[in-house]
């Protein structure tokens, strides 16, 4: 959460924004995901039930701004990178884990929301901030995401006495495919790529 | 939904994305805009109760993807339009169907989600992929389905014990004035554009 | 209502939108916020119970469009920005109140969704007709409203019995404060932009 909010507003303010608009966009990106996930779940969203979401959003945001020198130094920043892999892992995991616990859309529909738990407030964000979403760069981002929540729903399916064993698995497998991502900078492999170009 | 999501894949595809990007766009282009229907109308999204359209929508991305060069053949890419074309009369005629029945909002609402319904996946695509969305582009997609819905929302007020034959109807209209749309190239007449620029 | 519509359609015409896009976006920029807030409160959304909503967003949008010449006349264009300020505060308030009566996600709740209510329509229309968004622009538009809904909040915590009173003086403040904002050309202070362009 707290890293959602600060990688958010760094991503924001080489554009000028000023202080509203990145607490804004810092509340969108850590709670909008999870929004969208409550709604077409039909339940009520998860930030009515206990605000200290928005409040450290909120706090994240301030001290992000200001701190943004101290934040926006290589090493801190990186640091932000792998604490916001954490984030996006546990949030999929436990918003497949909700979903699936709901028996809502089994197998799809956990997947499909803890994707969007874990990236639609970044995507709401970008499209909002005017720039490029993740979906269009090569970054490895979403797709640990991904692979980590179908993991997740076909080892519960397996084993569903295992439930606890196997969530602590999935953030785990998420954040480290993440991680390896950021450490090696690993991008999308060339077979999954767009052959238009070539024609 | 089939060709929702291969003119999906294929609009995108030549920004360069990859295969993970590509079938999330082409999942939300062939259900983004009947999810945000449901959600407006506060029932269950269609896919939580038959999630064969996420299986279709997905592995239409699939195909859509690796058989890129033989979709993006310039016959076999006017043979989609015309599908996506019946597809798009199909999706808002059902939509204003479903409105209707649930006496929501008549006589604006059925039109209002039929229209969402039909082109509200598009418009998602655009924005997260970064293109003009089709409100600012001339070619005629969105007045057929609009002028579509109006005429069964006015005739099925008239005759409601003709549901089917109008339904029916309606479609084939609307799929008509699109392919002739695309046929001719039919452009928004110069009455119906914007004399800002004159100016 | 009206000034909302109008302004929406001054927004895009310049781009060069045709008729059925400007009435798109015109009733977008009316009624969406307000349809995000109800769809997250759970709530049906309000044109479902009141279609004049609608109607009104529709005939503003088709004044607007072929009044072009008119309204967009420097004088005529002011005023509008005033009555467009007055829908905002008002929209915002309104809210407000209404997520307050139900007693949801307090304080925070009435907060976040005034400001989505007054803004969203807005924020949704720049997003699809591909302009900047509010959020990095430096006019004052997001910034007083939000004072307005916290001071509402706060106000109507400590005096609940006052809540006419406290709704009309937060609408007059939100007004005042964005009207002084469109007369003076009042910009984001210094110390809360983003310090980021100075590195």
């Amino acid at each position: 959460m707290v890293a959602f909010a600060v990688t958010a507003v760094l991503a924001v303010t080489p554009k000028g924004i000023d202080l509203f608009g990145a607490c804004v966009l810092g509340i969108i990106t850590a709670c909008g995901g999870g929004t969208v996930r409550d709604v077409i779940l039909g339940v009520p969203v998860f930030w009515s039930e206990d605000q200290n979401y928005l409040w450290v959003a909120l706090i994240a945001s301030l001290v992000a701004f200001y701190g943004n020198r101290l934040v926006s130094r290589r090493d801190v920043y990186l640091l932000m990178l792998y604490i916001d892999g954490i984030g996006v892992s546990l949030f999929a995991i436990q918003a497949a884990h909700k979903v699936l616990a709901l028996q809502f859309a089994v197998p799809f529909g956990p997947v499909v929301l803890g994707v969007i738990t874990a990236i639609g407030g970044g995507l709401i964000r970008d499209v909002l901030a005017g720039n490029t979403t993740l979906l269009m760069q090569k970054e490895l981002y979403a797709i640990p995401v991904t692979i980590g929540c179908v993991l997740y729903v076909l080892l519960f399916g397996w084993f569903p006495d295992e439930g606890n064993a196997i969530g602590v698995g999935c953030v785990l497998f998420t954040f480290a495919f993440r991680a390896a991502a950021i450490h090696w900078k690993l991008t999308v492999p060339a077979w999954m790529e767009s052959r238009a170009k070539e024609t």
